[in-house]
C-alpha cells in the first residue's frame, strides 16, 4: 500500500514538470499572465485527481517489458530517463481522458466529477471549457514533440493518439445519438450497439492505448503483436465496462463510490440491453414506460423487471463474467511468449479488472 | 471569373470523395447508419460553404511551386495525383477551420454562420456539436494517414497541424479571457494583446499553414525557408485582420456582407486599441462607459470617439495600411528566390489581401 502510494507520488511528480514545461512554452511566446494562469488551472483541475489507472499502466507495462525476464523475475529497475518517458506517455493518456471528460460533462450536463464541480460549472469558466478541452488535447502533441521527436517510433505514437482519439469520438457519437437524456427510445438500443459504444468509447483508449504506447516505446515492431494486444484488450475493456454497468445497478454505494443513475439517465447500459433481449411483451411495455424517467418509482419498476425470473440479471451477469473470464484467460495463454510481448502485461490488467467485483 | 468558378468546383469535387472515404471507414467498422448519416451531415454542413480561400491557397501554392519557372511562366499543369494531394491538404485546413468555428460559435453564443443557423442551434444538435467539432478535427488525421503515410514529409504535415492547432487555441484563449462579452474591462486591452490574439488566432492557420503545407508537399526541406515564410505571412495575416477589424466599423454592409457588431460585442479589435492608446481621459471615460454595451446609442458614442480629430481612425488606418504595405513588400523583395521558394507565392497572397479594401 505504501508502495502504491509512493508509485503514485513519483508519477504525479512528472505531472508538475509537464505543467512547468507547457507554461514555459507560453511564457516564451510572450503570452499574458492571465492566460498562463488560466491554462495552469485548467491542467491542474482536470488532469490529475482520478485514479490514474491508465497513466500508471504505461509505466507498469514498460517496467514489465524492460525489467523482467521470461520467468517474471525482476532483472533491473527502469533508469530515470526510461521512467520519465513512460510517465510522460502515461500523462498523455490522462490528458486525453481529461479532454474527453471536460467535454462529456458539458454534453451530459453533469454536475460533479471526482467530487468537485465539473470544470464548465466553475465560476467564470462556462463555455470557455470547450477551448480548454481543446488545449488539454493540444498539450499531448506538444509533449510528444518535445520528448519523442527524435525517436524512431515517434510517428507511431502520433498515429496511436490520432487513431484512438477518433475511435473514442465515434463511440461518443453513437452513445449520444442512441441514448439522449431527454428522448427515450429503447428501439434504438441493442447489445450490438452496446458492444460498439463500449469498445469505441472506452476500450481503445483505456485498455489498448496504454499497452500499445508502452510496446512502441520498448521497440516492439512486430505489427502482429499489436493485433494480439487488441484481441485481448478490447474484450477485457468490454468486460470492464459491462461490470461497471452492472455495478451501477447492483453495487452498493460503498463499493462504487456513488449512487447509480443509469436507469434514470436513459443510459444504453448492458443491463437494459440484456433485459430488452429477454423481456416478454408485458415487460417490454414496463421498460418503455419507465426507463430514463427522472423518477424513483419508475426506476424501481425497471429494477423489478431486471430481477424477474426470466431475466434475472444477477445470474446473467455471473454467467457472462465466468464466460468472459475463461475466454480472455485462454486468449492470454495462447499469446506467443517469445516475441517480446509478455503474458504478464495482460495478466496484470486482467487481475485488476476481475478483482473489482470478485 | 468562369475560371474561378471552375477552380472552385474542381476543389469541391475532392470534398465529395473525402466524405465518401470517411463514411466508408465508418461502414467498415460496422457503425450504425444513424451515426454515419450524422457525421455526413456534420461534415457537409460545416466544412464547405465558406470562401475556401485557405484550402484553395494550398492548391495555388503547389501549382506555383511545381508548375512555373523563375520568370513566373507556366511550364506544365499539375497531374491528377498532385492536384488531389494538394486539394486534400487544402480540405484539411478547411476541416481545421470548421472545427474551430463550430466551437467558437458555441463559445460566442453566435446565431448564424454563413447565412445559416450555427450548427449547435440546428434542431437536435445542441451540445452534441462539441463532439462534432472533435470529429471534424479527427477527420484531418484520418485523411493524412490514408494519403500521406508513406511520404517522407508525413511527420512534418502532422507537426504543422499540431503546432498550428495549439497556437490557434492559445489565441482563442487570450481572446476569450481578454474580451468576454458580458464583462467589459478595457484595462485588459492593449495593442500588444491585439497583436498576440490576431497572430495566434488567425495568422498561423490562415496564412502560414497553407503555404507551409504546400512547401512540405513540394519537397522544400530548407528549414530557413519556413522561417522566411513565417516572417512574411504572419505580418500579412495581421494586416488582414486589422483590415477586417477596421471594416467592421468603417466598411459598408455591401462591402463586408454583414453589419459590424464589434463595438456592441466588446471585441478586442484594432479600432478600440488604437483609440485607447490615443484617448484623452475624457474620451477614455466615454469608451469605458459605452464600449461593449448592447445599445446603439452607446455604439454611436464610441464611434464618435473613434472619429474625434485626435484619434481619427480613418487616417490612422490609412497610415497603418501604407506602412504595412511597404514593409511586407520589402520582406517579399528580400526573399532569396533561388532556393525553391518563389516570391510569386507571397505576391499572390499579398494581392488578395490588399485588394480587399483598395
Amino acid at each position: 500500500m505504501a508502495d502504491k502510494q509512493a508509485k503514485r507520488e513519483r508519477f504525479e511528480g512528472v505531472f508538475s514538470r509537464i505543467v512547468d514545461e507547457l507554461l514555459g512554452y507560453m511564457k516564451s511566446q510572450n503570452m499574458p499572465d492571465d492566460a498562463i494562469q488560466w491554462y495552469k488551472r485548467n491542467l491542474d483541475y482536470n488532469t490529475p485527481g482520478g485514479k490514474l489507472n491508465r497513466g500508471l499502466s504505461v509505466v507498469d507495462t514498460v517496467d514489465l517489458l524492460l525489467c523482467t525476464d521470461s520467468d517474471g523475475k525482476r532483472t533491473r529497475e527502469l533508469n530515470d530517463e526510461e521512467y520519465t518517458e513512460a510517465a510522460i506517455l502515461g500523462w498523455c493518456i490522462e490528458l486525453l481522458q481529461a479532454y474527453f471528460l471536460v467535454a462529456d460533462d458539458m454534453m451530459d450536463a453533469s454536475i460533479t466529477r471526482r467530487g468537485h464541480p465539473c470544470w464548465y460549472r466553475v465560476e467564470g469558466v462556462g463555455n470557455i471549457a470547450i477551448n480548454d478541452a481543446f488545449m488539454l488535447e493540444g498539450a499531448i502533441y506538444y509533449l510528444l514533440k518535445q520528448h519523442f521527436r527524435t525517436k524512431p517510433y515517434y510517428v507511431h505514437l502520433l498515429e496511436l493518439f490520432h487513431d484512438v482519439t477518433f475511435q473514442t469520438e465515434l463511440g461518443q457519437l453513437i452513445d449520444l445519438i442512441t441514448a439522449p437524456e431527454d428522448a427515450v427510445d429503447l428501439s434504438k438500443f441493442s447489445l450490438d450497439k452496446h458492444h460498439l459504444i463500449v469498445v469505441y468509447k472506452t476500450a481503445f483508449y483505456s485498455f489498448y492505448l496504454p499497452v500499445a504506447l508502452a510496446m512502441r516505446m520498448c521497440g516492439v515492431n512486430d505489427e502482429s503483436l499489436y493485433q494480439h494486444a487488441l484481441d485481448i484488450l478490447l474484450p477485457l475493456g468490454e468486460y470492464f465496462q459491462v461490470q461497471d454497468d452492472y455495478l451501477d445497478c447492483y453495487g452498493t454505494p460503498e463499493m462504487i463510490g456513488k449512487i447509480g443513475t443509469d436507469i434514470l439517465d436513459n443510459k444504453c447500459s448492458w443491463n437494459i440491453n440484456v433485459a430488452l433481449k429477454n423481456a416478454t411483451p408485458e415487460q417490454r411495455k414496463v421498460l418503455d414506460e419507465n426507463y430514463g424517467r427522472k423518477d424513483s418509482t419508475c426506476e424501481q419498476r425497471v429494477k423489478d423487471v431486471f430481477n424477474a425470473p426470466n431475466i434475472d440479471l444477477k445470474k446473467r451477469f455471473a454467467d457472462y463474467e465466468n464466460e468472459s473470464y475463461d475466454r480472455i484467460h485462454k486468449l492470454i495463454d495462447a499469446l506467443p511468449e517469445s516475441s517480446g510481448l509478455k503474458r504478464s502485461v495482460f495478466v496484470a490488467f486482467f487481475e485488476k479488472v476481475y478483482k473489482r467485483s470478485k
